[in-house]
Parts: C-alpha cells; sequence; structure tokens
C-alpha cells in the first residue's frame, strides 16, 4: 500500500509501558485486591439446568461461626419486568437482575441461587453447604432448534416473541425474529447459474481467558459503593450495576484492576452486585472469586447456532443471491449475537439480492456473552463454505472468485449502510500474492484453504486527558482497560502529535471516578476511538503551549507555529523552543497545562480478513494437523505492528481451536461435562505452527492516522477455512464445527460407504 | 459585611465528601499500604548532635539473615554543592541530599545516617544496631544568637554567608542576611514621642501532626519509582525526588494516601529517597515509618528564635518608626522562614518608617520545615507586645489604637507591594463589637489580652478537571492533598457554577500520573486556587453542555443560557432542560463532557486576624488558664464555614500550646529531652474552654467568591495575646515562649524582689 505519511512513533514498536509490570508480577488483578477487615463470598449455583425455585432455607448457613451474611435474589431490589436503556442498547431489568441472583427459576445449571460471606473463603464454601434449596426440576431444552418448537420447555412464562420490530402475543423461547432484506432473491436465485444451499451447526464454545471472573465491593455507610476488579469496562459495570442495586450512577465507583483476557466476556455483570449487596449487609470489603468451573457454566459462552444458507451465482462467476436463516441461542435470558452475526455473513460480498432471517432463542445453557467479533465466526463458517463449493462447481480459484465479488467503497451492507473505503479486495491480493499461496501444497491428505471474514468495529465514546510534566514528558490519563496494548496504542498516537517519543508519554488507566466517560474495551473501538481522543486532547495541548511559548516571545499565538516537537516564531526563523523547554516555563507563564478531549467518532472503519491454511488429516483418527497458516488483514494503519500481529495471531489461534476441539458438551440433563481446562481442550503452542501474518495497510478516512479497529476480525475466517481445507485434503464437508476427530472420521467412513 | 450575591451552595454546611471513610476509619492513610513481596525499612540516626563521620562498617548489618540491603548517602547520586531550581524556590543539592543521609558530618541529633531493608521490621531494626559508624564528635551550638558569633563551632565548612543579596566572601554559620527598609526608621524615632524596644527569643516547637511520616517505594526494573504516603504534596515530593535521585520527574509517579495532619511539617522529603533507593537495591517495595521520637528529632520543627524590636509612636497614638533585628534557627542546613517572618513583623499597621533585619542561622537541630504561617507567630510575638506597651504607655485601648493605625487598601507593605482590598479594619471593629470585648473581666489574677496578625497567603498552580455522569452528577479531579475539608471546598465551589448540590460532585485525590501539575497543599493556598480551578473547569463543562443543550435545539449556542442547573432556549421560554436531562443525552450528541482548567491566580488576598484572650495566672505555681477565647478573622467568602471556623480554632490551639508549653528541651549536648507526647506537652480539650470564632466576610476581589487563604493567620496572633493578657493578669511582661508555668513564676518572682 502507497504509504503517502511519515510518522516519528507511529509504526515503531516501542516496549510497552506495563510490560515491566506484567512480566515481573507486580501488576494488580483483581484477585490481588486486599483490603483490611476483607470478607470472602462464595456463590451458591443451582445443580439443575431448568427448575422452579420454591423456597430457600438459609438459616444453617446463618448459623455456622464466621459467617456475616447470606444473600439471595430478595436482597436485591424488585426486579421490574421493563425494558430499560443502558447506554446505547436496552436491557430487561428482569432479565439482567435474575441471570446475577436467580429469581423464580434458575435456567441453567450454574445459575447463582445465593451468595454467602464469611472470614475466610472455605468457611464460606462449607456454608453454602447448608443452604438448603427446595427445587421443582424441569425438563431442560438445550438445542436452538428443539427450543424453537412450540412443544419445548418454555424458559421464560412471559416472553413474547418480537418480530420483525413489532411486538407479538405469541409466548414461546424465540426472543426476536430480525430480516435484512435488499433486492429479490428469488428473482436472483432464477438467474444464478448454481445454488447451494446448505445447513451448518455450531456448538457452544467459551472464551477462555486465564483470569477467572472477580470482584471486591465495598458499600461504605454514606451510600458509596466502591468495586474493585478485573473488567473489560470500569465505566459499563458502573452503568449496568445503578438499575440492578437500584442506586444512582453517581454512588458507583469502580476501579478498574489489570485483566487477565476478556475477549467479550468481562463485560456483563456477574459477582460485582453479590458482593455489593454482601457488603452492604455486612459492613465489611468482601471479595468474591470464581474458579474455573464457575467460569464455564456461569459466564458467557458465545452461542451455539444453527445456519442455513443459500447462494447463488452465474456462471461468470458473479454472486446474484444470497439468503440465510439463523438461529443462535441466546443462554438462558435473551441477547444472543444474532444481529452482529446477521452484520456480517455476506458482508465482504456485493450481492444484489440478499434476505437474512435471524432469531434470538433462549436455551437453558448460561446465558451468552460477546466473544471476539460475536456472531460472524458462525456466520462466516456457513457463508464462507458455501462459497467454497461454489468456487468448486463454477471452476473458480476461490481467491480470484472474491476478487470478483468483493465489496468496496460504495458498496451497500446488507445491513443497509454503505461502505466507505475499505481495504477488502487489498487483502484478498495480498493473499494471493503471498508465499504461502503461491507455494504448492503436495502431499497425501493435505488441503489448502481460504476464506475472508468482515467485521464492523465500533466507536462509541471515549476521553482522554493529557497533563504536562515540568521536564516536557507528559502523562496521559485513559479510561480503556488495557488488554491488547492498548497503553501503548493511545500513548503512541498522542507522542506522535506532541513530538515526543514513546516512553515519554505515561499512560494510566483511571477508575470512573477519575477520568470523563468511557465505553468498554471491545467492538476493536480502543485503539481507534480511545486513540482519536489522545489526538484531540494532544492538539488541545499544542494549543496551550503554543500559546505559552508566545507569551514566552510576547507575540500573538498564530505568529508560533509547532512541528517535531518544536515551537518556531514566524517572524523570527533563529527562534525556537522546544517542548521541554516551554514545559520547563508553564509556572512562570500561566501554570500548568492540560490537553483533554472527549469524543464519540463516527467514522468507523470497517475490518476485513482473508486467511489461508494448509493442513493434514490423519484418515485413521481424523485429527487435522495445522500445518501452515497466514492470516492476511486491512488493519488500516498499524500504530504498534507488533500488537496488531499479536491481535491477528490469537483470533486466529481461537479460531482454530474453535475450528477443531473446543465445545461445551452437555449431558441430556444439560450438565456441562467438561468445565475444566483439562477436558475443555484449548489449543497450546505445542499444537500450532507459527501463525504468519500480512498487515495490509489501507488507511480508515475517518481517523486521523487511519486507525482501524483490528483485534475482532482475525477470528471470524479460521472456523471456515480449515473447513475448506479439510475437504481438500480428505475430499469431506464438515458442516458441524467443532470439525474434532470423531466427527471428520465419522465423515470420511460416511464417505467410504 | 454587606452580602450582595446569593449563592445555593457555597457558605452552607454539607457533611464532607470523605466523612464517613475517615470516621469509619477506612480511610487509607501511608501507614496502611501493603503489597506482595514489602520490606520493611528502618533508619539509622546519629546519635550526636555535631560530628564528623570517619567511616560506616554495615556488613554485620548485611550479614543478619532477613536484612536485604544497607543503604548510605553512599547510595544517592553525588551530592554538588550547588543550587538547583525546585519550583518557584531554589535549593542547594547538597544540603537537600545531605539531610536525607548524612554525607561527611552529621548536624543534629536524629539525622539520617544509614537504612536498612528487611523482612520485618523487628528485623531491621535489629540490624541497625550492628552498623558501626564511626564518629569524630565535634561541639554543637544550640542557640542562634551563639551561633552567629565567631567563635561558634562551623557546622558547613562551605557556606559563604548572602548579605542584601550579594554573595560574600565570610564563612560562618549565618546563611543569609536580608533587609526591607522603607522610609527612614532614625528619623521616625525621632519624631516619635514614644519609642520602646524589647528582645524576644523563642523556643523550638514541632507541627505535632499526629500521623508520623511514611514511605513507601517500589523502583520498578523499568525505571519507574512509584512512591505511596501521606504528604501535602504529591507533586512536590516528585519535583524534589528527582534531583535527589538523578532521575526525571517522568520517572517518578507519587500515589498520596490521606493524611494525619501536616501543618507544614510533610511537605519535604525523608524517607522517601531511602525508600526509593532500598527498593531500587532489593527489587522489592520498601515501607519506611517513623516513630514520634524519629519525627521529633529528625522532621522539622519551627524555628527557635531571637528578635529586637523598636518601635516609637506620637502622643495622637500614631505608630512613627518600627525596627526589627530577627535572627531565625535554620537547623542543620540553611532554610529558615526568616523571610516570611520578615513579611508579617509589622505589616497589620501602616507605619512611615521601617527597617527589618533577617538573618537566616544554621544550628545543630533538626532542619526546620514550615509551621502553618512559618516565621509569623514568632514576629507577632515581639510586635504585638510591643504594641501592647505602646498603648499602655499612651493610655489608649489597644483595639482603638490599632483601628488608628490599621493597615488598609493602599498600604505599602514593608516587602514592597501594596495591599488590595483587605478586612483587618474590619477584624478590628468586629472585635471591639464582640461579646467578649464588651464583656468585662474581674476578678484576681486574671487578665485580658489582644494580638492581632497577618499572613500574606499564596496562589501558586492547580488543576482540575470535571467528569459529567450520565446522571448529572459529576466527578471533580483535583490534585491538592485534602487536610482541612478542602475535598468539600472546591467540590462545593464547582457545585455552585453547576447549579448541583455538593453531594452531585465526587472529588478525587488523585496521584501524580493522573491530574494536571499542582502544587502543594500549603500557604491557605487550596480552597483559594484549586477552588477557582474547580471554578474555571465547572464553567468548561457548561460552555459544553451548552452546546449539547443547542444541538438538542438545533440552535446556536449563544441562543442557550444557563443559570441555576437549567438550559433555556432565548427564542422559547417555555423550553428548558435541566442539566441532569442534558447529561443524559451525551452519547447521542457528540460524546462525554470533560472540563478542564489549569491556574496560576495571581489575586491572592492577604489574611488578617484579631484575637481576644481572658485567662488566669496562678500565682503560687505561674500556671496560666485560659478562660476565654475568641478569634476574629476576615475570611473573604467563607465556603464550608464549619472548616472554616475549624482552621481558626485549630490555629489558636496550636498557638495557645505555642505560648504556653510547647519547646523542645536540650542537653548540653544537642540532645532532645523531651522526644514523646508525653513529655513534649500539647494542649488537649481538656486544658482548653471552646474557641468562639467570629467570621469577618471581605470578599478577595482576586477571587470569583472572594475566597481567601484562612488556614495560617489563625496561629499568628496568640502567643502574643496571651503574653499581653498574663501582664494584665499579674503586671510581668514575658518575653520567652513558652510562657510556662516555671518562667511565668520567675517573673513573678523577680518582680516581687
Amino acid at each position: 500500500m502507497a504509504e503517502t505519511t511519515t510518522y516519528q512513533v507511529i509504526g515503531t514498536r516501542p516496549i510497552r509501558h506495563d510490560g515491566v509490570d506484567k512480566v515481573t508480577g507486580r501488576a494488580i488483578y483483581g484477585a490481588d485486591v486486599q483490603m483490611a477487615g476483607l470478607l470472602h463470598g462464595k456463590v451458591l449455583r443451582s445443580p439443575h439446568a431448568h427448575a422452579r425455585i420454591r423456597s430457600i432455607d438459609v438459616s444453617r448457613a446463618l448459623a455456622l461461626p464466621g459467617v456475616k451474611a447470606v444473600v439471595t435474589s430478595a436482597d436485591l431490589p424488585p426486579a421490574e419486568d421493563r425494558t430499560i436503556q443502558l447506554g446505547e442498547g436496552a436491557v430487561n431489568l428482569k432479565y439482567l437482575s435474575n441471570n446475577i441472583l436467580a429469581g423464580d427459576k434458575v435456567l441453567y445449571k450454574g445459575h447463582p441461587v445465593a451468595a454467602v460471606a464469611a472470614t475466610s473463603p472455605h468457611l464460606a464454601e462449607e456454608a453454602l453447604a447448608l443452604i438448603h434449596v427446595d427445587y421443582e426440576v424441569l425438563p431442560p431444552v438445550l438445542d436452538v432448534r428443539e427450543a424453537m418448537q412450540d412443544s419445548a420447555p418454555l424458559l421464560l412464562e412471559n416472553l413474547k416473541t418480537k418480530s420483525l420490530g413489532q411486538e407479538t402475543d405469541k409466548v414461546s423461547n424465540v426472543a426476536t425474529h430480525t430480516q435484512f432484506k435488499s433486492g429479490d432473491v428469488d428473482k436472483g436465485f432464477q438467474q444464478a447459474d448454481v445454488v447451494i444451499e446448505r445447513e451448518f451447526t455450531t456448538a457452544t464454545v467459551h472464551q477462555g481467558y486465564i483470569e477467572p471472573h472477580n470482584a471486591t465491593a465495598l458499600w461504605n455507610p454514606d451510600g458509596q459503593l466502591t468495586i474493585w476488579e478485573s473488567t473489560q469496562g470500569a465505566f459499563t459495570v458502573q452503568r449496568q450495576l445503578a438499575p440492578v442495586l437500584g442506586i444512582s450512577v453517581a454512588q458507583i465507583r469502580v476501579i478498574p484492576a489489570e485483566i487477565g483476557g476478556g475477549f467479550g466476556g468481562k463485560i456483563n455483570l456477574y459477582l460485582e452486585p453479590i458482593a455489593a449487596v454482601l457488603s452492604k449487609k455486612t459492613g465489611h470489603p468482601v471479595k468474591v472469586l470464581m474458579n474455573r468451573a464457575e467460569v464455564f457454566e456461569s459466564t458467557g459462552p458465545t452461542p451455539g447456532s444453527y445456519i442455513r444458507v443459500k447462494m447463488g451465482a452465474t456462471k461468470d462467476g458473479r454472486l446474484a443471491a444470497a439468503q440465510a436463516y439463523m438461529a443462535y441461542e441466546a443462554g438462558g435470558y435473551p441477547g444472543s449475537p444474532i444481529g452482529a452475526g446477521m452484520m456480517c455473513i455476506f458482508t465482504p460480498y456485493d450481492i444484489p439480492n440478499v434476505l437474512i432471517d435471524g432469531f434470538d432463542v433462549v436455551v437453558n445453557k448460561p446465558k451468552t456473552a460477546p466473544y471476539r467479533a460475536p456472531g460472524a465466526t458462525n456466520a462466516a463458517f456457513a457463508a464462507e463454505t458455501v462459497v467454497d463449493e461454489l468456487c468448486e462447481k463454477l471452476g473458480l480459484d476461490p481467491l480470484q472468485f472474491r476478487l470478483r465479488n468483493a465489496a468496496t467503497e460504495g458498496t451497500r451492507r446488507p445491513d443497509g449502510p454503505t461502505h466507505p473505503r475499505i481495504g477488502y479486495l487489498e487483502t484478498v491480493q495480498a493473499a494471493l500474492d503471498s508465499d504461502h499461496y503461491r507455494t504448492p501444497l503436495e502431499g497425501p491428505n493435505v488441503g489448502r484453504g481460504v476464506a475472508s471474514g468482515y467485521w464492523f468495529n465500533v466507536g462509541l465514546q471515549s476521553s482522554v486527558s493529557i497533563n504536562v510534566n515540568a521536564d516536557g514528558s507528559v502523562t496521559l490519563v485513559e479510561g480503556s482497560t488495557d488488554i491488547g496494548g492498548t497503553r501503548a496504542s493511545i500513548a503512541m498516537q498522542a507522542a506522535e502529535v506532541l513530538g515526543l517519543k514513546a516512553e515519554e508519554v505515561r499512560p494510566i488507566v483511571a477508575d470512573t471516578a477519575s477520568v470523563g466517560y468511557n465505553d468498554v474495551t471491545g467492538g476493536s473501538r480502543t485503539t481507534f476511538a480511545s486513540g482519536y481522543a489522545a489526538i484531540e486532547a494532544a492538539r488541545d495541548v499544542v494549543r496551550q503551549m503554543t500559546e505559552r511559548a508566545a507569551r514566552i516571545w510576547k507575540v500573538e499565538p498564530p505568529e508560533v507555529t509547532f512541528a517535531n516537537g518544536v515551537f518556531h516564531h514566524t517572524n523570527a526563523a533563529d527562534q525556537r523552543l522546544t517542548f521541554k523547554e516551554v514545559a520547563a516555563q508553564l509556572g512562570r507563564t500561566g501554570g500548568p497545562v492540560t490537553g483533554r478531549a472527549t469524543v464519540a467518532p463516527r467514522g468507523v472503519g470497517g475490518a476485513f480478513a482473508t486467511h489461508i491454511v494448509d493442513l493434514h488429516v490423519d484418515p485413521e483418527t481424523g485429527k487435522v494437523t495445522i500445518l501452515r497458516y497466514t492470516a492476511v488483514q486491512d488493519v488500516g494503519k498499524a500504530i504498534h505492528p507488533s500488537y496488531v500481529e499479536g491481535q491477528m495471531q490469537g483470533g486466529a489461534v481461537q479460531g482454530i481451536g474453535w475450528a477443531l476441539n473446543e465445545e461445551y458438551f452437555y449431558s441430556n440433563t444439560g450438565v456441562m461435562a467438561n468445565a475444566s481446562f483439562l477436558d475443555y481442550r484449548m489449543p497450546t503452542s505445542l499444537d500450532l505452527p507459527m501463525i504468519d501474518t500480512i498487515l495490509v495497510e489501507v488507511p480508515n478516512p475517518g481517523h486521523p492516522f487511519g486507525v482501524r479497529g483490528v483485534g475482532e476480525v482475525p477470528i471470524v475466517p479460521p472456523v471456515a477455512a480449515i473447513a475448506n481445507a479439510i475437504y481438500k485434503a480428505v475430499g469431506v464437508r464438515l458442516r458441524h464445527s467443532p470439525m474434532s476427530p470423531g466427527r471428520v472420521m465419522a465423515e470420511i467412513l460416511a464417505q467410504g460407504k
């Protein structure tokens, strides 16, 4: 890509500001929080996937010495069955509250029912066994298609389906049916020479972050509640917590700790309200930690799904029509990422006729949470394998086919908006030109697959302030959780504007009381939007520093220019003051300088990726071994290329795990059989080759430096690419994910029959 | 005073934001800081008041199991004998460094010599006894006048006297001789009908804060140093620490804990560099705490002093001339508050001819530190008792005399500047009108005294930012240590501008990395200057919120007005939006709103106080009992009257302690004999009556709400007022402070002879 701008800091690879703290173990995570008088909380969880709660008797638990309080949903404010606005979205308050502590029903194994605070975690655990819950056990429904049937057990007796934007009187497990439509698919399929229609299913998988959930709460007698925890969005916690606890956001201060991974899974509330009410009851701070089984059974996995895709193309290799029927499992309460899946499924392509129907369906599994490009991986698995079949039928190279059909600037997206300048075409071309794709793959039972993916990215709101130190360094106060190196990527953007080195900008992630509002670290928004705020705050600093330089020279500010960290006086070329020199004189020229910016940028650039995978299938066991993997992605402008590469590699690896091994195994009664990292098989470095990356830089015109979000789209293509490669290796098309050895073997054996 | 402005929040008495945390013990003070791997430091201190260090052998201490490091001054960067600029002031780097850890000499008993870090405080203490220091003991000099003699032992062999702004070649214990001069005092005294000249001495006294000094340091392998501690100025610590450690301020983050009193004594460095180098050597965080004896013997007391005052007045009761010779003990290194004492000694009066000579003198006592209106109490003791004698000679009521001679707007101060609008005259009139002064005092051995005092106050630099929450409450981020309720007094000023309640503004005291530069909480500047910044930041919020309201109404911002928390559309009187309603729509109108301001306000208003005291002297023991006490003060505009009253009462009580009991008792060898609160006698509530307060409000034109600093001036008059009252009670004039029972008795007996 042509690079027209010269940067000093952007595009370099400085050591991250929080690096030493993290490698030496000094960084403070949520579980490290300690304070005087701390009590320990434990949560009693439902052993049943579906049951009515007749009664809860906590008296024996309360009588245990060392137990200070027991709480149930009765200790939360009455959870009204009404929709409330939370930031950009709407949510049912009863569902939000009942997922924290079950109301009249439990809806999944692991659903919290009660919690205990005691002087030690062991005592708290002992006390859980003394709580007696009288359950009326009900039959569970675990599969999305079964749940959609009229005969299915009903999870929520008041859930009326919202269909195409209208409330209906139909009570079912289907929360919503939405539709995107453009052109006329029937006419399109008539015009097509080749039409393929296939069904796909995907299993429930978990984000699998290393650090379990945690929360410590102190509810002060003055009504002020402080929460310490690892979260992707301190302000998001504050905003959700207020209605659940029936208090104002002003009464809540959330102090974010470092975070050991989130991937979307650390946005929803789990332990915070429980720790809070335990603290209110006891007058002590209360810390609650999950173990790994609790993380699997009670926090958000990504939805299992059923997807039917029908696509048609003409002989000249042009897509004529595409249709999808997508049903996503929301878990116990409505809210799967069905909308996002629908927004992504066909979006890499310019297709004249599209019809997408999406269903959000409750099942007796934990309430789903976002997981890296939520819903898009399931969708791409379906669409991209159908595209692969079309190419095969048409005798076209799959990348050439994509070049011909790629969405570009001006293409209308199926959900309505028009693409701005995007780099999808460029990723396909770069994949075609890559050493990987140009190197022939030979041998028995090996195959190469490709697939593309799209993620729309979000902008939302960010705030940054920058304070100038006397030595000309600056501190940068942000409110975005740093998961993937965003301290560095935000600080570097400010450094570029200020003419400083990355190390001279010291980024601090502040709490909800100490920085302006910031939306969650998610949606691939942080380097884009908080970086945007950092640029604007730095420009605000430059404006003020220019005035100071003008004051020192006794001239008017317009006579002073600033470039590369140096102020010049336009009428006296020999007069110069460095940023540091002006900084040293702030006290004498009007006091300290603080720059600040709050932004809600709209120019979000969508992200596209094209992945190439070579693999081998063992025909005796069905085991798939990844031989070579290349992730190509339009990354806009890469601020810190190492961290962009890290996002691409991490996303690809999560996608590989999802494709080959990861899934929740459920018993008939809805009990997860593999709720540990021993039995829930995630890939390790020993399972994988190096993930090669190709960064395609098509600057996003909606950001001063061209940034577009990079964190999510790399998880979108892998499942489809692997399915396509398996077909090339052994001639079977897998349409269920994961493509674990047993399933691959079954398909091979079925083919042989 | 006429009150022309109506305020909603200012002048009310809301509960302080940090109140519950402080009364419940939840507030985190420096000593509460805990972290993994914490080591404990202890400091070895000189047993001698004056000695040369021949050698230090730390080998036995290092060999003790559990001892991780021992440091001496050799572990600090070489302390060059040169003057460096620190903010507004200059300081000798060698003196700054050697006071932390002694170089070639120890200059006072308690002077730090070495320090140990060990796995427990007990081990660290044990290890101190194993350090062998070879001292060459030298004779000490403990009194300022003795130290000024040519024959006195020299503390600093390179200290050349700076006289009237000029460097001299004279090596002595006199660091500086400065002079303020106006008119011609000789001529003035000739015109006077009554001239009085007297000599005064004051003992060394300590600030006596409850909380001992503390510091915890973590010097990260990446070069970043973090300090947690109780300090009056986190940025001031950062700024002093950088040159002592030879690193940049950007490498230092100071996280302020709550503070258990400071009164000026928690500004200088003591433990921070020691904890830092112990951390650097060990790779662990290191916490160092002082005990009470260390606080007395090694941290800044206020200077002992010798003052000679000569004043003359004409028969009609007008002051004709005033002269002072003032010599202040700086302690082991130069830097007594002599300049401040000189600025205050005659400033309540309009005197045509003034000559003041001041001397800063090193003696073998701990380096002095600021103590509430530093130097002014000593000065007022001298001048105000001479005024009392003049009044007696002239047969004038002492308050009437002050009315006649009071400095007012336009009067030139002895140090040069001219008074802006001040309220001294009003305090004298209010004292005259008070119930206390109008109530006759009768009985044997009782007396009433009055005295006035002045403190100039400072402005310096402050930064504040304000973030708007979705519910219309705001958080206010400041960097000023809250000692006397300044969270409330700053938040209330923002609340007034925003039309919010005090409780709807949540103030946060942030660390040096998270807020713009803020000078120390001292000089009575915080409610004035940080309050000023809060007002400006709030106005910045209003500007932005006005734009949002305009956007909602689709009009131009100038068409929107804001008053009392409500936005109005000038062309549609019925259209209104509250601050909260606009706040709820920030996400839809351009993102979050953050206001910020950095200020260096110049319009500091000087503070004046006039105190009245009734007391009884026991003629058999010399014990003085305070019967009634009224503090009258021009407080500008009282933001939170309770905290203003608290400052006045606290200052008066400290002055009473200073007047009657507090002093360092030294042995001939310079060892403090009473380094504990059992033997260093501070007044308790049982020793005192209620301190009545009269708030005189003369708004300071240099502040939007008329604020002037109130915290320091109340300590200025008490010593003089009590001396004057003792004279009225038993007819003896005390000219040494404290006027302890023994000294009062000695004067009574001498009188009787």
